[in-house]
């Protein structure tokens, strides 16, 4: 489909004025399928990045129900492929798309059904806020999800998930789907409608081979292609290690990001890297009464609430959140949160994406006395 | 602005039938900010990418013919920066992307005038097709502008240009703008209204630094920041080395891309990196009667003829370019030039985004016989 | 101390006859200290690497028997630094060098005692055969020792140890003096006599931040200099993922090095490199009834039998081996290592000399029938 | 050959008395080839590096008139392979090592004469102070080497020699025999015994492909491994870094290394790395009447006054040298050159393995007042 070019009467400042001659010469410029820089350097180059996505808040409790619906009335299978529901940003012009470069859905699978194998070039991984029964297979490894468990999955390899139980699971998806829509770069293939294996076992073969602390294996079969071979971090390594650092912390060791904030980031065992090439995943943990410093970063990312309740603030706005809450913080907008009780967060961005260009840039303001 | 979510009728094969039920579920979707993936997928995840994008030709003498309008009716100055008139790819909504993410756009300076001195974190190069007698003036090092240079001017530099003869003159300039917007990555700031100097030497001071081949400065001044510090590719240098690749060949050493089609790309001197995080360039010698393979790649490109007369394919379609004509490949397409009597192109694309992502694909079909 | 330089009479093929035209010319290389390649390249420049160096077997029963004597008449104490006692490879001079590059010794502290704090350049580890009850203080952390332990410790950091206990307690070193002392690349440096502290943790607090299975601390307390930041690679973690290896292929999944060879690299967490720049370290199990096929590297190794009993052959020769025992595999001699009943082997190697300078090549032979 | 080991007396501090059950213990290292870190500590683990290579000079005069009788006496061909003679230095034991890690040699070759063809994994260079008329053949490529050229040739490549003039003509070869002997890494093959081709092009192919500044050929033929594809830095290159470096001090930009001491690194034009993975080469021009800052590095230099006449002081002792002279900078010993009508230096060092292996360590002392 092409689109016109039609130079609007542009509200940047000093604007030349629009006698015949300059009309005429904006008429060339439209049959020519030119538009100047004058008129349209106020949005495309603010002063500092200005998204057009907006902070806001989903609640877990109202996306869960209509999961839920969604589990009576949608079928899943070849064509939809998953019963995924994704966030749409108000700032974003209704299309599924939680950032500009990130995708967050609710995935819900019932008891006994197959989400049909598939592969693309999308970076994905699935977070468990609540619930397990359900295995990922990929490449014929099956991968329990269990709560706090991150599951990573780059781009490229075959999967598939089975409910095995006679419950339903529902589970956080994130992807780079609009990151890969806007600049071009996604391939995708189906694979067989059923999983290549029933089998449910409580580690899958990629944890054995390579979730062992700073053990790397010496092994014939040679994880190929971009991401992360590690398919399963689980919540028992994460836990001990927020535990740890804010014990070291009570025992005078300066560990933390910050006092009271204690916070680890998933990494690819190979090389110490993000997971995935766009995808940054992170689990924040705040001790009770901690208040983090503002911070401002170049890029998106999107949260969820795993446990406590907390208020955030981003930009301007505020908001109180409760376990399994998602919320959106826009590129370069301030963010802080605060907890009485103590709250635990996890956080995905597309930091990679800017660090790997050299477009990065973050601030970590003085923590204010409260 | 917020927009509010609407989820329509989808033309995905195999959609759920619209029950009264469903479209309350739909409805609940939509007052939660939400979207389903399975109405969406086909956009979204198609096989392999599909540009909205779309080839085009831009002739260079209507391009210049409107620029030269432009010099009489719109002055430069602070507020509008630059008498810069940008491609709008038909595909991309009327807005001045040549690309999802390269801006491409001539840039015509009057005798004496100055275009004001400001950065950005956009990164950004011009190349010149013809004419001569602009300095551009980059952190108070001035670089001559003459016919077939290609000056790289990476983010965050402070940049400005002057005219010192009594002709005008154009360019063509590059950046990676709809990238920067799409992510919300850019930052801006303004400089001082007239360059730094009027200074007008042969060579830039990063020149005579950083242009020895294969010589490296121990200097004191480490340049910091990303991208390139060489600030000017002259035309003599690529210009023999292009002769010197189709003589090698021609002595029977197959040093050319592929037979006949010669080709560099410009590096930075420092570690052989393309010149700009997010922008590659490169300069191709089409000797005569050649005619390249049909390649396809993941990303998207801008060409410009620099000499020569060629017939070009893309996708489908097929044009007849000539000196200075500009055109787009989009990302996938299979793309193809042909020249009876020899032919050079500047190109630039945006393949080091994919690259340092682990999203890059490419293929180079076997050349066939005509 | 100043060398007369002497031409000898050389044994390489094709010399020059020993005129006295030719002597006199010798003897104006000698006063001016030149030597010819013509007489030395036999020696240097041999069509493969022929190390001085030999395969030798250390018994574990006798270097224990020397080293308890050595607890009874040797104090350990400021000056001496370390009751450590080193392999002397019978081809290297009768200087303390396992092999050219490599330094491995028996240390023994006895109850009560401490060995001094001091720190050097060269790289270290400490791997526990047998026994337990030290802890090594490495800048101000206290890590416990016990049997399957390795611990690494980066050059430049300060150490020291103390045994709390009312035994006795013995281990090995390996680190890279030979090569830094070839290279002249060797820093050292006192701190107090005593260790700064007497506590006795189960875990380093090194362990509590970076001993979780792919979870990067984003700590306040960046890790500068080279080496792995993580001081203990405990044998839980090492045995269990030999185990998982060996089920794994059990199972029908060829994961192992090769067939009933199990084996793990230890690394830096951050990164996933070697653990320290110049020493690479590894830990291999085979398998009952499991015969290595032949292979040669380039570079050295020094392995320790951990458990079981093996039949060994280097070179030309094959030695039974036992828990404890010692033995050196010289550059590019070929090695197997069989056994009935399983065995477990630590090895460290120069390796990442050879790596890190483009110099590595290795050959692993198809495994022959017996 | 087996070395027995004895442990001397040692004239370290604090050793134990030589009692009977001492001498008893002593001996039961003996007869198991064991060696005592506290009799050897001293001279293992110096407080800083402490080379046994000394600081000295060659002059060229005596260098070139000994290669000149050798060119007399010793024919050149297969066997001895070339008509080298090396620098000794006097502290390393008569070897024809320069320093631990470096060979420095006077080639010489006859007029109509060849070096034979032969590679060896030893990285190597040649520099050219006076003299022109061979060609060193690379992998085929034929390349000039003229007055001030420098044609560095990494390991593994095949390479031999003709002079096709009807004079004799010398310059010096730089390797890292040294280095790869002590680590045991070396492979040599012998070629054909006449180079393969007598052509005498003024540019060798590699140039022809790499020596355009920041230019990347996008050729077919991919260099492999390591080290740099360009065979020869020209001193027209050098020369004109060097005048432009110390030009724009003039002009008031602090350009250079210190005040009137210009410098190039010789780097890889694909990577910017060193031209060789173990060997540093740079070229440094002094202005008249400069006197360079103290520096000590660790790791050992060798270097070649090019032109002018300088005071040079390495440790406590000063030479003055002239075109040709070469001497030698050990590890950490304190440098210094000075002179009053400008002097021309090539140095290299084995810098690079201390950079990769994390154990480089530099010092530049604040200039003072003469």
């Amino acid at each position: 489909m092409t689109t016109p070019v039609t130079i609007p009467v542009s509200d940047a400042p000093d604007q030349p004025a629009r006698t015949p001659e300059l009309e005429a010469l904006y008429q060339g410029f439209e049959s020519e399928l030119l538009v100047p820089l004058w008129t349209e350097i106020g949005d495309l180059m603010p002063p500092e990045p200005r998204s057009k996505a907006q902070a806001h808040v989903w609640q877990w409790k109202n996306l869960y129900a209509l999961a839920e619906q969604a589990g009576d009335l949608v079928p899943v299978g070849r064509g939809g492929e998953r019963r995924a529901i994704a966030l749409a940003n108000p700032g974003l012009g209704g299309r599924p798309f939680a950032t500009p470069t990130l995708w967050a859905a609710i995935q819900y699978l019932n008891p006994g059904e197959d989400a049909p194998v598939h592969r693309h070039t999308q970076h994905a991984f699935r977070f468990v806020v609540e619930g397990e029964g359900v295995w990922t297979v990929v490449n014929g490894d099956p991968v329990a999800m269990r709560r706090g468990d991150f599951l990573p999955q780059a781009g490229w390899n075959w999967h598939g998930h089975h409910n095995i139980t006679d419950r339903p699971m529902a589970w956080i998806d994130g992807l780079d789907i609009p990151f890969q829509y806007a600049t071009d770069a996604t391939f995708f293939q189906f694979g067989p409608d059923e999983v290549e294996t029933r089998e449910a076992p409580e580690r899958s073969r990629s944890e054995r081979l390579w979730a062992h602390p700073g053990l790397r294996p010496l092994t014939r079969i040679a994880p190929t292609g971009v991401g992360t071979p590690l398919l399963a971090y689980r919540w028992e390594h994460t836990d001990r290690a927020l535990t740890d650092q804010l014990e070291l912390e009570a025992e005078g060791h300066p560990v933390t990001l910050e006092p009271g904030h204690a916070a680890i980031r998933y990494t690819d065992p190979r090389d110490g890297s993000d997971v995935l090439p766009t995808i940054r995943a992170e689990f924040h943990r705040l001790a009770p009464g901690t208040r983090t410093a503002p911070a401002r970063e170049v890029g998106s990312s999107v949260h969820q609430v795993f446990d406590g309740i907390a208020e955030i603030t981003v930009g301007a706005r505020t908001w109180q959140v409760a376990r399994g809450d998602l919320f959106v913080v826009p590129s370069w907008q301030p963010f802080t949160a605060a907890t009485e009780g103590g709250a635990d967060f996890f956080r995905f961005s597309d930091t990679p994406v800017f660090e790997r260009l050299g477009l990065d840039r973050d601030i970590r303001f003085t923590q204010q006395e409260d």
